[in-house]
């Protein structure tokens, strides 16, 4: 067992909460039945699934008809991007450049499949602004996706702004479809799925203290997909559904998302941005340090960005040096989302004004519901210490 | 907790082994950290997951680099199937009258691309003969599916004579692609995923004692997928790795699967074999009953077929009302495929001079490595009952 004392990486995944697993295992062996067969152990298998499907909705506050069980973030990133395939007429699609890789790569496949890709720029706040999407609109644009919360600056972007922009466009002609990647959100920040012109979010239950393997889908309508197969999830979502996975979920969201009607949940996110004040003032101390978006180094500023992610810079270390520096004594943080990190190519930090050698020695650290204010403390002393080693 | 003494019904899916749930989730816990992660809590969870990879190529006697975790069995099959799309030029893919909606269904949304799609019918038995495929072959035609045992009747399919007849194709032109669904076979029959010709074949957890919600890929040669992300299974398979799926699915695979090296394997095989020769034997005793595909009810041909799965028809019974009846008494079998049990289409009882009436009569028995004789004794007496009830 590798210890999470200090552990760091929570945007990568947050380790599993143990018991919320066990409930799910034991829940899932009983009720053990494919949910389509139509016989008692199918239809005992149904009612579970629905339970947890209604138990996950209830949480994020929308309808349980518009939540769709898929395997995690990817898929439920890709489920709408790819429907805009069944359309006979191809057009655009609009992705933010600090897309996950789940959309961007993915908007590769459909570039050759004769698709048009908008990419719309972060200013340099590592803001995706309803002003930059409504300038690069095109007439011919189905679909719209900015995530909630970046994975490698902490940026919360203005999805409530950019829905209302979209469905002002909406009442000229037509609206694009908007998608919202809540993956590093969800158990972050406060959301409004039910805010008006938002049509599809996203969510992975690993993220929020779920298992790797389970996603979630939030559609406001359903729509026609473009991977078919046996129909389960309302034909949304075809392959046998994962109990164990589903039910997972929906406890790690009862547990870890935040509402206001838990004010616990409140709580923790509140401390947690007192915390990472803290820290990033620390940090700043440290001598050549940069906190990316720079924004950030001004703590007015704090408010747009999430308090579970920091994003610095150690020009003249290398970040997967200064990584595996603090690997090396059981401190794990990363260079970026864990998704990217065998690539070189940092398109979140490009165009922001950003250095060569503060790309190359950026590095996020990343918190979650476990992390306390003295492992953080006990980072920085270890930061201060690796650092201090190659800057001096 | 639905008891599963008399539960009929594995091909829909299989009660899942608690001990090897239980020891992958204590797995999973222990290697908590993102794969993809290159500091301590990454690396361990990725030779973690790799030792999984290893575990299941040695089962399924092939490379660990040919063996890729998914989702699910529709995901196995989708992916080859999918990549087509990468290709420039439009042509035809050819599938099986009897593949899974995994494959039929998302043709569909190929078509709507602009390929075209090959239907090869099976005979009057059930079989997609060599023959019949390299009729229907055309020299666009670039992919292939058939499965290797039907989930419907049982019929073990020709592939590795289809995999030569392909073969022998290429050696006039280019081979099309071969991808062959062995849901229903893994654990059912012995494989050889080696036989020259195999590109790829799928594969799901839960029909063989793991868990819903993991699948496998065997895959000859990496291929260009059309999904992309972040790029995890070697780019075939984007997605955080479920870490939980992946010990389970080869823990499953250990347990099993039917393999040379297993005399245990092959004996509980030989042993339903007999088991099933005494249950038709017993079926055809029922007045009106018929065993489909007829080619089953001379027992000379017995080996043809899964014993794992039979199908018959009470002429004047539907058979979701045999379901049903049976389900009342806690004995559950199915009428089909669990993926159509909503649809009233049943593709893989036409064209084999099968009448209505049978059509909707048929049922499906299905049997796993926990059915006994006593169990399947008792099935034929609830059956009789019942039909006795209707028949009368």
């Amino acid at each position: 067992m590798t210890d999470s004392t200090h552990y760091f990486d929570w945007a990568a995944t947050a380790p599993a909460d143990a018991d919320i697993l066990r409930e799910a295992l034991d829940f899932s062996l009983e009720h053990w039945g494919n949910p389509s067969s139509i016989h008692g152990a199918g239809t005992d298998a149904r009612e579970a699934l629905e339970s947890c499907r209604k138990d996950a909705a209830k949480v994020l506050g929308v309808p349980p008809q518009s939540v769709y069980f898929t395997s995690g973030g990817t898929e439920s990133d890709q489920l709408p991007l790819l429907s805009v395939l069944n359309r006979p007429q191809k057009g655009s699609v609009m992705l933010s450049q600090i897309e996950h890789p789940a959309n961007r790569e993915m908007a590769k496949s459909l570039a050759a499949c004769g698709w048009n890709i908008i990419e719309v720029k972060a200013d340099r706040n590592g803001m995706v602004t309803a002003d930059a999407v409504a300038a690069a609109l095109r007439d011919d644009c189905v679909f719209v996706s900015v995530m909630a919360v970046n994975n490698e600056t902490g940026a919360i972007q203005p999805i409530y702004e950019i829905a209302d922009a979209l469905a002002d466009r909406g009442r000229q002609g037509r609206k694009p479809f908007f998608h919202v990647d809540c993956v590093q959100a969800a158990g972050k920040i406060e959301l409004d799925l039910a805010h008006k012109g938002i049509d599809s979010a996203a969510f992975s239950a690993h993220k929020i203290r779920g298992p790797r393997g389970i996603g979630l889908l939030y559609a406001a309508k359903p729509f026609t997909p473009f991977l078919r197969g046996g129909g389960q999830e309302k034909g949304l979502r075809s392959g046998t559904e994962n109990l164990f996975g589903a039910k997972a979920f929906a406890l790690a969201l009862q547990n870890y998302y935040i509402r206001k009607d838990k004010p616990e949940s409140l709580e923790r996110f509140t401390t947690q941005r007192e915390w990472t004040k803290e820290f990033i003032r620390e940090l700043k101390g440290i001598k050549g340090v940069r906190i990316l978006p720079y924004a950030r180094e001004d703590e007015a500023n704090e408010g747009s960005y999430s308090p579970w992610v920091v994003q610095a810079a150690f020009p003249g270390i290398p970040g997967q040096v200064m990584e595996r520096a603090l690997s090396a004594d059981g401190f794990y943080i990363s260079t970026g989302s864990a998704c990217s990190s065998g690539s070189h190519a940092r398109p979140i930090l490009d165009g922001r004004g950003i250095t060569a050698a503060e790309k190359e020695g950026a590095v996020r650290f990343s918190f979650g519901s476990e992390t306390t204010r003295e492992a953080m403390q006990e980072l920085l002393a270890e930061v201060k210490s690796v650092a201090g080693k190659f800057l001096n």
